[in-house]
């Protein structure tokens, strides 16, 4: 069944939330099969991979075969919470704080990468430069495109000079 | 208590969830009372507002003074399911695939915003360029680095030509 209404809550009702539930879209299929040797930013990678999207959301890939790039949300389904707040990012050995770092050992476990799309066959997104584990749960897609995505940042911390091409 | 351990499963015990959880670990405070108005994308804005975290999270802060831009995901909480999976984006008449277009009416409805950091004081950031409704629960912060994060697309499919500065 196609929802034709998009629908809000109404104002009156809106409570902040204690728990956000979500349900995965799809699950990724690559090569990584074990957390050692994953590289650590989808832009250090040239793996291939597939995105299968679940049947009843197959028919929200329609166009976006027409982008170059997307952006994947996923689950690091392999951390145990809670997890520390500050710890070693990959690229340095100093102790961060882990809304300063990249680690998938977040409060909330969610994952970025921005990946390019290779071609999409049915409910298949085959994917470049993949940096995830393989059978990570999905949880969104969003069309990437440069005059939206790409800001000139002034400041990157602690990663400047330390920006090198590595795997977990 | 800091948490000194970083905890994996294990894998025999991964399991593909049927349902992710999460908790929100902070809240944005903006001058966008309601749904209409708000600028529909966040390079497109150049109004300010304040994330707080919540004082558990606190620790997490340490070192993202020194960027210059975050990734802010958050939880699009007025969105009621199921979503259409196709509908027409602000920039177009046309219906298009819901993961093709960055509506906030999604099967997650998960929002992604790059914003500027302006300043950090205790459990406050003070961020430019927002295009969030007040009073949103905030899902996590990573730190944005144009080296990471800028790719340069060949494609951007329906947004071809479309692309202007437009408010909700």
């Amino acid at each position: 069944m196609e929802i034709i209404n998009r629908e809000l809550i109404d104002f009156k009702e809106r409570k902040f939330p204690e728990e956000i539930c979500f349900r995965p879209i799809g699950i990724i299929h690559t090569p990584f099969k074990k957390l050692k040797g994953i590289p650590i930013q989808s832009s250090m990678s040239d793996i291939k991979g597939i995105i299968e999207i679940f049947h009843e959301y197959q028919l929200g890939l329609k166009d976006l075969q027409g982008f170059s790039h997307l952006y994947c949300l996923y689950f690091f389904d392999m951390v145990k919470l809670p997890v520390p707040l500050q710890s070693k990012p990959f690229l340095d050995n100093e102790v961060k704080g882990v809304f300063a770092i990249r680690t998938p050992f977040r409060p909330n476990p969610i994952g970025l990468s921005i990946l390019e799309i290779n071609g999409i066959k049915e409910n298949k997104i085959e994917v470049n430069n993949v940096d995830i584990l393989d059978e990570t749960p999905i949880l969104d897609i969003k069309p990437y495109a440069s005059q939206f995505d790409n800001f000139k940042t002034t400041k990157i911390g602690w990663l400047k000079g330390k920006i090198k091409k590595k795997i977990s």
